[in-house]
């Protein structure tokens, strides 16, 4: 239903992906873990976007009828913003409106499992997770420690496919490598730096960028490569002039603003 | 009750209570939104003064009748954060402890417009909102996106003054010039930089300066004023050394310390 | 159980504590305060650690039966996270899960007083709090103001040792010069820097240090007196090169990962 095959996706596009991004300033409803509530709205607004935090039941569904994109992450459920999620992506799916999941610890927790399960039957455009969560959901077993995932990434690049196939998402795997494939095709982004595994919140705020580009494109794969590509390069100029984890979290958001279509054209390694 | 309509709301007054501040060191009770309360406190604690996150119901009404001032922000309501903003907004009316209303979003999202509504019985001393919410807060329809208003900013400020009145609260509406009122005077507020409005939490951090500067001075006019000259020179000072979004936030917070009564007297610009 | 008397508490010991928690890279379940959820993670990844906000009822009794080490610090109680800490202390405390106990604004305030003395019965490793909050703890009386102690140190110090006595744990009480006693030996610490109680969180990111620290040595009492060398040093390092409040907390996230195991040994002043 979002689906272009033929849009190609590389350089050009991706540069184009963020230009779209900046100009449709989309408004992002992110229901969210409350350790990266910040640095997921300050992510949104560097990028370009505007980030809303409506993540109480009473206003979940109605909110996400009108947000350009909505962001579930399953990091910190409570019962209440577990309802509002379930309520927000049924909400999302029946007006159009592309949302991203991210089954943070998916696999290693049951109650945030059987959610993520329930949440992946309103078709995410996007879902964004480490191997083991994306191995979790593909129902291919998987589990392990929360965020560092144990799991080999090959499998859970194969699995990552199946999902997509299953589900019509393009899914998202980080790794030294980062694999984004929608089952039918898959496309390698290379970029980031190890201090983004350093920042509490950087990879869940590259969730809602990826909830924010697909406001701006039509292809969830397109989205989801624009936004790996922003915010690896993003990560990279940090890198260079921060002083330890504290000030590259800060230099990235500077980037996050600052790396534009340009940069991202030059940039982007994709394969 | 609160109100000495004699007394001047200028640059000497607005520096007088930069003072005041600092010297009280109040306790700030803050119920506000999850996305903000690191902001807000680093604020509260960079101005002189001493934040208090008590926004469980079990504590919110014996807090709020001991604290020097109280914030509400009904951004992120839950219904237990809810029933400690009706306690606490109870119990700083009955002990005479001055209140801040932050009312975002409402007239967009139908759970927290109700809820605004009953609070405002309690009389805040300063409700802080963008044109939408005040619009919406005074009844005169309005609603709109979140946090950027989309009202013509004149209805805003008439709807203030008429808010006012009718509540005896200073009423602030941001804009390029803030405009702050108590519906007897108004008071136009020039300063700032368009970087607040792309950090998360600076509005609302806004907010939680005016709650503790009520404690400082008797006037929640001139609470209102100084709040804003202060929090809007830090902005000016940090957007001069700071090299995007991230790092605004973070010169804003030094800023917010450094800017003291001189500087705000020097540096204010009221009409 | 955890005891080992005779085992030296010194800058040596501190030396290889810092070193050894960068060897375990210990996974730190952290039930904690809204307000300080984010500064609280990236201090522990700082540092070398994982951390992991898994605080609801339905998971954390699982994940701190697997945790390295657990921190509950009840600065914002609601009715379920206090039943998830509840629920984390007694599963940590059947399966030898080292745990640390932050009582933030306990004496002052009546519901999570009483969640605090039940918190007490699962025994924890460590408990860091103030003057007041560790005299309520004792029974000895006590309460005042959030945070900010009014008690007199002494007192506390005495107070602390005979928590320490009765629960076991180390108890570590904040000051120009810091104490840290298991009722049997006392340490005590000097350095840090006033900005680290100007910078939200920083005090409860030093209860998540020490919960880290318990999880990589066998004596609490140097666990706890490794995490207040580490965190004060980082801070003297912070308060030399930063331009207020806000660049302070940045660079102290920078310090904490710079400040190694010599830097610790040639540092750390103890009495």
């Amino acid at each position: 239903m979002r689906r272009a095959p033929a849009e190609p996706v590389d350089a050009r596009a991706v540069a184009a992906a963020r230009e779209a991004l900046t100009g449709a300033a989309p408004l992002v409803q992110c229901i969210t873990n409350s350790v990266v509530q910040t640095i997921t709205a300050n992510a949104l607004l560097a990028a370009g976007a505007a980030p809303a935090m409506v993540d109480n039941p009473h206003e979940a569904a109605a909110f996400a009828a009108v947000a350009s994109a909505v962001l579930v992450n399953v990091g910190t459920p409570t019962d209440d913003t577990a309802r509002a999620m379930r309520l927000a992506a049924a909400a999302a799916a029946q007006h159009g409106t592309p949302w991203v999941l991210d089954p943070v610890a998916v696999g290693a927790l049951g109650f945030r499992t059987r959610l993520a399960g329930e949440l992946l039957e309103h078709r995410p455009a996007v879902v964004r997770g480490n191997a083991s969560e994306v191995l979790a959901l593909a129902g291919a077993g998987g589990g392990g420690r929360e965020v560092d995932s144990t799991a080999a990434r090959e499998d859970a690049a194969e699995a990552a496919g199946a999902l997509g196939m299953s589900t019509g998402a393009a899914v998202a795997v980080p790794g030294d490598v980062d694999v984004v494939t929608d089952g039918t095709r898959t496309v390698r982004v290379s970029g980031g730096d190890p201090l983004l595994t350093r920042t509490t919140g950087a990879g869940c705020a590259l969730g809602a960028v990826s909830a924010a580009t697909t406001a701006a494109v039509v292809l969830p794969l397109l989205a989801a490569v624009a936004a790996h590509v922003h915010v690896g390069l993003a990560a990279e100029v940090a890198a260079e002039v921060c002083g330890g984890p504290g000030s590259f979290a800060i230099a990235w958001l500077d980037a996050l603003d600052a790396v534009g279509p340009d940069a991202v054209r030059a940039g982007a390694r994709l394969a």
